[in-house]
């Protein structure tokens, strides 16, 4: 698989069917992987997508309902079984946190995996060197938190102004890492020889209502994966259990700028994708917008090259 | 689905594969539905079977491994959702019930299922309207017990005999509902016009070496149902682990004088069932012996007619 890839192991909210196992959306970036959501069954999604535990670096749960956690225990054991050897961080709301204690140790195993609870309130960040991870509050019928993924920003080098500026070879990389160097009697910054490159955002915002929290996270993200359980004809339904539909998805994603949207988390009422498609489509004609089925791969836009002098866009 | 069928939900042992979902068996006799150990996932192979969770009357589960009760949250929780009016009955290993008690709460739902959890030692009988249950202590590296399933024994009437003894029309159902019956003068009991016809067993034998235990519970059983978890050529690992090879298996189903043999319980290393297949009918070339697949159905066989005047068969 590409080291840029979102995969969508199960899209099925609250029960799974016959052609969607319960939720859990896997991403990896640049080596990093991110498992969100973990319903049951995602240790034989895994599988069946050629994912090995030990790729997963983090978890990301935004509530206690069980089609969002229920696979943690199966996921868990797994790396402990195959002795992944790296730590797995499992972010999760404050609320969250007995459920996520009964499921790390649900049934008798050999603990073994380096496992860490991370309690999460909304707006809290975790900076790690490879990923930034931001939470904003949903809102839903129990507390919930969605996420914003974010690899670090860079520099893009112009190779011209570098060789007017006189850095040369090994000088140039460690320029960008450094910020400044001499050049004899000179000093050369960064920012004469290269612009900002903001990294890569994902959002992973689910089971929620229209909120402030939602668009936050999405705000200009190159991937927003969110929920649609319902359509239309279940708005009444939607607003009242705190969910989205298709078009509330896709219209989520135009109004924060996300670049590519991934509708997932469909309620067992809609066999197929065609109906979300259409509604979403028709919701926002011009956003680069997918349905999701389970085991289908969404290659992660590259953020947009930032013009040389312009601010970087938002994290 | 007959009323009489035992239907392999998941195979595996230890982990999914891509063929083989995590371990799940389900029985149904005469309208009672018997899920034995559920792993990750029961609740998807229960759709994909078309089983409605409201089938289910009794859960037992022999020992706290993952693999064997993973999937009792999702079970549970379904019943709510579902709105399941009967008691489910979660039978267990005492040691068990720290961990049954975490699935039974593992995440957050509206708990309205009439679930009922049911420690269990090892010989205890739960005798209820419909199915005695039946325990024995397995061999494995935690407490684990086995189960032995029985529908109640009744009486075949022999209508010649009733004709000769005078009793006739629903004096029948009567005289065999309360063992004796007064015809004018005389009093008529069951055994003069009736020959005892023993209940249904099933015998389910999952994570153990070869014990007394197993045979106890497999003994003259109409089916058994039993983990094959490896082949000879591991059979020091399974030795060492507390696992059956095929042949093990299959020489206990011969033994224990079963009708019919179902062996369950894969490792991941084998691919297919072909090597449990050939080592089971090597070990027992007369048994009527089957390598279950996932969703792959047996009929459960009817018990012999008993000879009249012969003792009935052991429970």
């Amino acid at each position: 698989m590409s080291g840029r890839e979102l995969i969508t192991l199960g899209t099925a909210s609250q029960v799974p069917t016959r052609s969607r196992a319960h939720h859990a959306t896997f991403l990896t970036l640049d080596g990093v992987g991110v498992l969100f959501d973990p319903g049951e069954g995602t240790q034989r999604q895994l599988t069946l997508a050629g994912i090995a535990v030990s790729r997963i670096h983090h978890v990301c749960i935004t509530h206690a309902h069980g089609d969002h956690c229920l696979g943690l225990p199966g996921v868990l054991q797994r790396a402990a079984l195959d002795e992944v050897s790296h730590p797995i961080a499992v972010h999760h709301p404050h609320a969250a946190a007995p459920t996520v204690e009964r499921l790390r140790q649900a049934s008798v195993y050999d603990d073994r995996a380096d496992v860490r609870l991370h309690p999460m309130a909304a707006g809290d960040v975790v900076a790690g060197d490879h990923l930034t991870i931001t939470t904003a509050a949903l809102a839903h019928s129990i507390p919930a938190i969605g996420y914003r993924v974010a690899t670090p920003d860079t520099w893009r080098l112009d190779p011209q102004e570098a060789e007017e500026q006189g850095v040369h070879g090994p000088d140039r990389a460690r320029l960008l890492r450094e910020g400044s160097i001499r050049i004899g009697e000179r000093t050369v910054t960064v920012e004469q020889v290269a612009s900002p490159q903001r990294g890569t955002v994902v959002a992973f915002v689910m089971d929620t209502g229209w909120c402030a929290g939602a668009l936050e996270l999405a705000a200009g993200a190159d991937l927003l994966v969110v929920e649609a359980t319902f359509l239309a004809s279940e708005a009444a339904l939607a607003a009242e259990v705190g969910h989205l539909t298709a078009g509330d998805a896709a219209r989520l994603g135009q109004q924060a700028g996300a670049r590519r949207v991934v509708l997932t988390h469909l309620s067992q009422r809609y066999p197929t994708i065609e109906g979300h498609l259409a509604e979403a489509r028709a919701a926002a004609p011009d956003l680069d917008v997918h349905v999701a089925r389970d085991l289908d791969r969404f290659e992660v836009p590259r953020p947009p090259v930032t013009p040389p002098g312009a601010p970087a866009a938002p994290r």
